[in-house]
Order: C-alpha cells, then structure tokens, then sequence
C-alpha cells in the first residue's frame, strides 16, 4: 500500500534501472529498497535525490557512520518511521552497536527536551557565544 | 527580555549556586549561560536537567564531539535559535572545523528532505529493515 | 481502532446527522469518512470545523486544486498519516495527476532541507526581503 | 516590520471594527494586538479565526486558564515565538504562577524527550493502551 | 516488531528489575508498558527517565490531570503514536473524561492553527508582552 | 551575526563566482542573498544545493507561482523565518497578490490544525482512501 507505484527493477525504463544499478553497486546490495521504487515514478527527482544521497553521506570531513548516525537523529526527531528503520539498519551496517544506538536516543531525547525549554523560556542567546 | 527572570549567581540561593559551580567547574568556564540562569527559577528542574545534560554528554559508547554534533543536527531540524548557536560554540570548542560544520549541515538537510518524501509517498517499511 | 468512538450516521443525534447531510451533499459522496465521525463526539467542534473546511477550501482567489495539493503539503511536512492519504485522494479528485504530485513532493522535499539550512546557519534575513 | 500591513482600528472596514470591538469588549482590553492587525487583511478570516477562539477557549469541560497553559505547551513545543509570548502573557492575567510556568515548561520538555525516544525506538503501543 | 529487544522483567538484571517494580508501585499497576522495556536496554537512560517522569508528573504547582493533559497535547502535537496512545490512557485513568478529551484536542489543533498564521504572517511581539 | 562568514562575491573563488553568476542571471536579479553566501563556504553544497532549486523550481507539471507557495506553506508551517521572508518575497515577484497570501495561510492554518486532530484523535485511515 502507497500513495504512488511502486518501480520494480523489471519493469523500470533504462533510465531508472541505470540509477538502481548505481545504488545497487555502490552500496553492494543485491536489492531496491521502497524509497527509491517510489521516487522512480518521477526518474529526474530519482536521479537528482541519488545523486544527493551519494554525494552528502560519502566519506568528507565527518565520518559515514557519525553520518548516519545524525541522519537518525534527525530522523527519530521528526517521526519520519520509514527513514528511522532505514537509516538504524545502515547505521547497523557500519558499525553502529546496541550502547551505541541507545547513546544516541539518548542525546536525541534530551536535545529535543532542552530545545523546548529554550523555546519556551524566551531567553536571548548570550552574546559569547555569537563570537 | 524573557519570559522568566534570570537568576543570577550573586542572587541565587546556595543550591543554585553549587549546581552553578558544578557547572563551571565541569566544562571549566568562569561564567553561566542564560539557559541556566531561566531554569534556576526552579532549583529542582535546574538540578534535573543539569545532571541529565552531565549524563548524557559525557563520554560513553560515542565520543563527545559526535554527541554534540547530533545536539546541533537536532536543534537546526525543530529551529532553536538559542540551541543551535550554543551547541555549535560547543561543538567547534570540542573541535569541530568549519568543513565539519558545512557536512553536518548538509546530512540535517537531505534528512529532512527524504523524510518528507517518505511521509508523503507513504510507502511500507521494506520487511529487510525490519530483522 | 480509535482514541474515540467513530460516531456512525445511524448512531448520531440529529445535529451531526444534519452536518454529515451537508458534508456529502457539499462534496457529492455518499459516505462520511473517519475524521468527521471522530469530530461527532463534540458536535460544536464538528460543526466548527466543517464550517471552516467549508469556507477556506471553497474557490476564492487560489483554485481549490492549488488548496488541495497546499494542504498535501503541509500534511507530508508534518507526517500526518491520516491528512496525507485523504488529502491527496482529494487532490486527485480534482485534477492531479501523478507527475504533479511528484512535483509537488519535490518541491515540499526541497523546502524541509533548506529550511533546515537557513535553521542551521543562522544568517540575517536580507533586507530586500523587508520592503 | 510584518508580511502584511498592520490595519489598525482607525483604519479598518466598520466589518473589522465590530470583530475588533468584540475582541476588546470580551477580553476586557482596550487594545489589539498584532495577531488580529494581520489578520484583519482578510475580513472572511478573522471573523472565523476570531469565532473559533472566542468558542474554543471559552469554560467548558476544561477551565480556562488550563487551555491557555495547553496553549502555550503547544506553541513552546512548535518554537513559536509570538504565541509563546501572547499565550503566556494571557496565562498570567489568569493566574498562572511562575511556578506553574516552570511546572508547565518541565512537563513540556519532558514530553519532547519521551516522544523521540518512543519515535526512534519505533516499539508497538501496548494493547492494554488500545481497550 | 521495535528497534531495539524489549526487555522482559524475567531477563532482567536486577538493577533493571528494581526500576520495574518502582514503576509498578508508583503507578499501582502490575505490568510494564513497552517504552520502559526498550529504555531498559541502557540501564542508565532507564534509571534517568523514570526519575525524571516520576518528579516531573508529581502533583506540585499543577494538578497530575492537568499534566497528563499537557503531554497528550505535545504528544498530539508531535504527532508520536506511541505517547499518544500511553497519555491518554493516563489521563482516562486520572479522571479525564470524553468531552474534556474532545476539548482538549480542540484546544491543540486551534493553537496549532494560530502558530503557523503568526509564523507565516511574521509580525512582531507586541510590546506589551514583554514587560 | 551568522553562524558562519557569509562569501561575498568579490571574496570568492571562481568556482563560486560561478554559481554567483548563474544564480543573477537565471534570477534576473544584481545580488546574492545571504542563503546562497552561507553555502558557498562549501561550495559542493553549493553547486548542489542550487542545481537541486534550479531543477526542482523550474516550470513543469505544476507553474512557478504555485511551486513557490508550496514553498511558503512549508517554511510557515516549520517556522523557518528567514525562509518565510525570501520565499514570500519570491512568491510576490511571480504574482502572488495579498488575497493570494492571506488565502494560502488559511490554507497552511487550517492543515496545521486538522493534522493534529488525526495525529490525537487516532483514527484509522478509511479504506477508500486507499485504492
């Protein structure tokens, strides 16, 4: 059940098995997960959204594991449960264990808790620490 | 200007005043910021949260910069002013660089794009994330 | 399943019968979906509501299919589940086929990650936005 | 500074004149405030927005000063800063203390912790929950 | 089906089982609902959380109802299921009747409603809010 | 005051100036607001940020005018100030009048509201809602 169709490999244009191939080598997985089968239905956003996710999660100056980890975080943060389950099954995959997870809820936990007191309590951002 | 009057050291009752040291004394710096100063209008939420932030924040499983970090992912994805400027003094003096900054910025961006996309094309959680 | 009880037609006092009359009769259907019947159980609220639904959706200076696709907007924003299913199959009803809805996402996609950008880096709103 | 004009009382339509007039006569004020000068570009709108909040802040099941507090809870956890300001301007015309302000703002943050922790920890409601 | 085990109080370790029967003698109930089971997976974070809910939700300057309301106004807010479900049942069993609920939720979506017309209409705080 | 420097043009480097350039000429505009001068400290982002808004905003299944009040529901509905301020600007230089914009924040309001009263009430989603 979606709000769109589904893009099965078989059934996708050249176009659309190019980028699925892509994110199949470059990942090493032998499947596609739903998000990409749903953006498929429109292969320019496909394209665009892969190349993004390619780009910004690669390695840089933070590693691919604390990337995932803030894409969780921001994840969890906004409820979305398709990106939480996604995104901790690849967090998993590089390297993220059990303490490791419960840490990070736990520092989501209390950053959403402490950015309400801030929102809540109107108090003017002390002037240190805009340098 | 704030909806709550900030308590200053010099006027705060001697329980306020030794969750003030605490607080200076652990991320040794010689002054309290506002945050503080409003939720010390009640000591019991000040030494709450106070030792929940000393908790949570200090080393564990991931390492302190990373769980700052995630404290600034979070706070730019609800849009707390306070919070995302006093997070990131944070995080830059416990070394993160300008490059790490702009990556970090990127990954909170592209995860709040692709969880809109999931929650708005609504498609089922593929049964291999869920082991 | 339901935090209340689903007020059905025959069930309902002659108030929210004459609300739910209207509702089918305004938009020509022969069924009354779940939200109203959850509304029922407060008939001020239900008749509140509908009268406002009534009023901002209506033709005026937007088209009501821009209204539409606006509140599928705000519903995937959000991750209502229940708005984003029926507001798009209204969406639908009155015009939009799937490659608008596609680019309608994109767009709604693209504004959740600049938004963060701009919650992020924290830059002055430019003047020549304040005219 | 505001995206529209501020119509203020001199200015306005006999139309928002009188919802102005009801406005300062039911709250017993001899002012606007900005919220309803904005509104006030679109008479249809704040006639119904006016309406709404004259119905539903009302005694009823619930007294009023607890559904201003639930008011300001709502706009501290969306980061709203007008409405923090006004709701909880009108939360102490009606009797909130600052220890109840405190109170209400624990229990806010407390509840934007908890719900990150059951969103990123994605465990099944309880069935005891769903009777 | 959750992220991470849920922990049964026969495979508890004994610090965790003393958490449990806490919370079951606080709360006069003889089970644990799912959200304490997931914590329990970092003994610390369950430790932390439970004696935060459990200062935080005493009664003090406002009443348990009124606070049990409040969190199922974030939680609504919020848009977590979870919490939703577990509040409002909490808040049945402290006395919270149907018409409060269908009030209470009036009250959330109105202030909903008013945020995002202040938050698009940007105009400032008027003075007089901030004495 | 901004969390990081804003790059003027005469500052940047030439692959910056680069995007400058394309972003006056596809605008038709003489200056660089500061979003784009805070992103240019990375100019990967940049470059891919700006090819994303180019693609994303350019006319298609849907014109420019809507596209851009998709864009102000979103940024009204997350509270993004400086996003409100140039979007509403953009949406205005396309032909967006005043009756346009108090319409579409009815619009925006109205969602906001009727999501939270699905996100509490917790119905479920009605069958023919999903075809």
């Amino acid at each position: 059940m979606s709000l769109v169709t589904l893009v099965e490999y078989r059934d996708a244009s050249p176009e659309v098995q190019a980028v699925y191939d892509d994110i199949m080598a470059t990942r090493r997985v032998d499947w596609i997960n739903n998000f990409w089968k749903a953006l498929a239905n429109d292969p320019t956003t496909l394209t665009r959204v892969w190349e993004s996710v390619k780009q910004v999660m690669a390695p840089g100056a933070l590693d691919p594991l604390v990337k995932e980890m803030i894409y969780v975080a921001v994840s969890a943060t906004n409820g979305c449960e398709y990106c939480t389950w996604s995104h901790t099954a690849a967090a998993r995959k590089k390297g993220m264990t059990d303490p490791m997870f419960m840490e990070l809820m736990a520092v989501v936990g209390l950053a959403n808790e402490t950015n309400r007191l801030a929102n809540g309590l109107r108090f003017p951002v002390d002037p240190q620490f805009k340098p």
